[in-house]
């Protein structure tokens, strides 16, 4: 079917990539002209502005807007006015579930629908597919089936599950219409939730890995440093990189994030590129605010974020604080770095 | 090879199974005589007794011990009486790595080797293979080599590590010799404890989802219930299990604990079976144990035992505890369950 | 100075006497008209309704609100009706502080100054005075001076801060203007956060204490229940209630709410009258929400606000998960309670 | 009555100077002569080594060691051949109460008592007196009941226990025998632990109070950060040395180490002469393996503990470990500091 995609940066691209691949076809628009000429070479309509972009769709017409969650907006006030009954928006990107539900009833106030989608698969999306969590009306996203299809991963190699019988449903295909505005985000916001503290579960593990040798390490030996009593329980010099690699086949911790650390380990052992400050970009923190709302304890998922918000020293005056109080219950000096 | 397997459960039976499908001669024995007879039918020589059981291996001998953790030190203590030097036990339970330090000193006194070796893969072992993590010396590991290459899965159809340039090791098939005695069950024991922080990060999430419906719930008015301010953000009845089976493919938290929840779930979407009573075995507690030892922080891992305790009840004296404080400051009474 | 107080439960209705005792003249408005009665006899003024209330102080009239949270905003609106410019009305109970921002700028329209005021003491007040925090203008803030002085604890028995060298400010007298709209109530919800953090320090260590004897009771012997390696480190029959005493006097814990658990504890070593179900009513969360949206790590405080819902069985479908996961890969039967 | 001190640190001359006050007799002794020689001044009589202190005391013997721990065991050893049956050594430092148990144990072959002693209170002791925590045998211990007497703090200007019905027992005057060997050192450690879990909780508080300003400052527009949604709700700029000083008198979290906080913030608010690097000196980590092996959940204080460890950057390599992953799947490049 025809599709016009808003936002040519990779991942955008990329979807339009994949739908033209299975016949789609596609009118693209980017602030960058450059990435639109690039996808105009590969297939693609290129659309001069957003008005340009409409006119080149037919009604009822289906666009994708693969955008950072900032500029989201202000697109969607312009398609606005741009946009006639029926037509329908996707957001394609990381907005607020939130948001998606004051923009589904506004556009809906013009009969426009609006469909938000979360898309995971990062940069291996192309080759992979995207696993979509889609929310809103039953219809339009009927409508747009084929396109979720060509972007989803299919079946691929990943066995069938023994246990599910049911036979219809698209979730087996990697996409799934979770509810009604908001729906979709809401499960991708949790997915990314889950995301952090799967990767801290792992970074956590060979860490403790890593610092199996701290037998055989000197340690201060005085009263602000707690001493290690069975030193020669810890005497392992382990090949970290080898560890995540052997994780890959077989064990039950196996999973995508440990093939991309095995990966990384490969690369670089010691990981010299990285200082350790860890980014967090909205969907961690709001899975927690949810959590807390719903009153449901999240311990794994909480702490992952807090061990993100450590890694930046966001912590430094509630650790002066601390350091402040032993000195003046215990005359205790800071040990210098 | 020929090799003698103490223990017949269901890992070392399926052990035994992969071993001969490779065309090693297994001689097996166990307290359970069916579990002998059954794998005799198979093809493995019956052994009545672990005297017996050594008579029927040829020098410089090979055992393997598939033994309950409480198990395995009486069954050294014997096998220790009737071995000769140069013979080598691997201990492929899950016995915790310090133990492992001692004993192969024991042995080594005796001339004897002795290798720790976790083992992952559950029950699902036979068909995929097992993840080996293996320690001790370097030459009777050595020496096992092939026993290790067929338990382990194999390349299989798992792409290869794109930033891998280094084309020896095992660790691509699945196996590895991660050190002296006892790196094997740390390397193991770490494992699981990743595994408690990937299954906790995976649950938290549907529970997240599945509670996504707390504003069409109602809550009890009153000054000991926290309100849900916007109870309009929480109008979703997400089907968690299609939310599983929808991550099995292009996600990034694509993992084979999530294919075995999905299959839970597709199997029964309530849990029904299950009261929530989450055992722990060892691992966990011991991985929790080396991080504090270390001095590395690992929050993840930690409040997922914690989490574990708390699902039993454990937590219920402190429990009384902060009732009884907040009873006596601000007359606050317990509220029913 | 003349004060007119809405709400004589447990906590409005000691801030009365707090206040006559110091010479301030009360009327007094509450739907329980026996609340109402009992201060009359005490020396206050009965009013009959808002109205007679506001008909009974003389402009610029000052209003002190004590009333469960979600009764605030309709007392609000009908008030609003009955005060004039220059009017003064303090809200003294656990509003969310988002809502005092509100709430200021619609009355800041009609020329009323609105103050929040969080409220610290519990059922202990009357004897020790309640720590005020307090949020708003400063002129109706300064006004109000002579009255958050009576009800505040005073210098009482307390040390001075060796280390405080200026003279000014009410601090040490127990009440602080903090900021502008909304200050008061954050600074009472974080304090709050740090009382949920505090009180499960101090309960977590007494049941650590209590559990002390865990080598003296038997354990299941099975794969699904670690083992206590070292039974004979945990042979110690402790009395918790004792501790509690004996920590109130010179120990570096030493605080109210070691005074409150060593009460509780004295009556009842058991606290059979508990069974560890741990309300939460608003600050906490709100504290954890602030923390999240701050990026600031709060790893205690959050925590122990998860602790609160593990209580409760609140994680119960999460528990269910983990148990059905561990059933698929391991064939790990749940343990019955 | 007489008694001999080993180890005249700072806690250890203000023992001493305590005991004289009440009429003691202190025979001391330490490495550094100065130390010895400042008591004698003050009235103790000199020692010039551990023998010369075994012949100024008369059988039986009370000797008290106050020494850094790891001092504690060749001191001990020392003194088993200057000792003799009959006499006692109390322990008074920061022992691990596994060592007590092995210790009490050797020197009972030579019929030595020994007493394990935790003692908190630090540099404030001399004047506040020390809340003691006692292991060891019934006879001993009540035979130095004086010396616990006069170091502990008293009953004291804090009001007695309402519900404290019992009038045996020494725990209101702020000693206790806790049970048998190790007991002491058991309940000082948890103490410690509780200790963790409050003054984290405190600064954490503090914390989220000194970050109120978010919504002033400017945070970085890009797909790395997190927005600030709200920032209208976090604009308050709180003076933090005042908070701390209004909850000294009449709140719920009223303690002592609010007390030491006041201080340390009046004397500076932001706390410059600390980089926020937090020691631990062994206690806090002994709990979280205590709460461990007993398998009772403990959240908070282990969470204290693991923020230790971040501030001192400890977690540095999980933490590139996950921007590693992040950098894997989807291109996300580290921000710099």
């Amino acid at each position: 079917m025809r599709l016009g995609m808003v936002g040519l940066g990779r991942m955008g691209a990329n979807l339009v990539r994949r739908l033209m691949r299975d016949g789609h076809r596609c009118v693209v628009y980017d602030l960058d002209t450059e990435a639109v000429k690039e996808l105009e070479k590969e297939g693609a309509t290129a659309a001069s502005s957003l008005h340009d972009l409409v006119d080149k769709l037919e009604p009822p017409r289906n666009l994708w807007l693969m955008l950072p969650a900032g500029v989201v907006q202000p697109t969607l006030d312009q398609l606005a006015a741009l946009l006639a009954p029926d037509d329908t928006v996707v957001d394609g990107g990381n907005s607020y579930y939130r948001d998606d539900i004051t923009r589904a009833g506004r556009l809906a106030s013009s009969g426009i629908h609006y469909v938000d989608c979360g898309t995971s698969g990062g940069v291996w999306g192309l080759e992979r597919g995207y696993c979509l969590m889609i929310g809103g009306e039953e219809e339009p996203v009927a409508r747009l089936d084929p396109v979720f299809r060509s972007i989803a991963p299919g079946l691929g190699d990943a066995a069938p599950t023994p246990g599910r019988t049911r036979t219809d449903g698209t979730s087996p295909e990697g996409y799934l219409h979770c509810g009604p505005s908001g729906a979709g985000h809401f499960v991708k916001m949790v997915h990314n939730g889950v995301e952090y503290g799967m990767m801290a579960a792992i970074a956590e593990g060979l860490g403790i890995i890593k610092h199996a040798d701290a037998g055989l390490r000197s340690r201060a030996v005085d009263a602000e440093t707690a001493p290690l009593r069975e030193p020669e329980a810890y005497r392992y010099e382990i090949d970290v990189a080898e560890v995540a690699e052997v994780w890959r086949r077989g064990s039950v911790v196996g999973s995508w994030l440990v093939d991309l650390v095995a990966d990384a380990l490969a690369r670089s052992p010691e990981l010299e590129a990285y200082t350790g400050r860890v980014s967090d970009s909205g969907e961690g923190r709001w899975t927690v605010l949810a959590a807390v709302d719903e009153s449901v304890p999240a311990p794994v998922i909480s702490n992952a974020l807090i061990q993100r918000y450590e890694s930046r020293g966001l912590g430094q005056f509630t650790d002066k604080v601390l350091s402040a109080m032993r000195g003046e219950f215990g005359g205790h000096a800071e040990k210098a770095g």
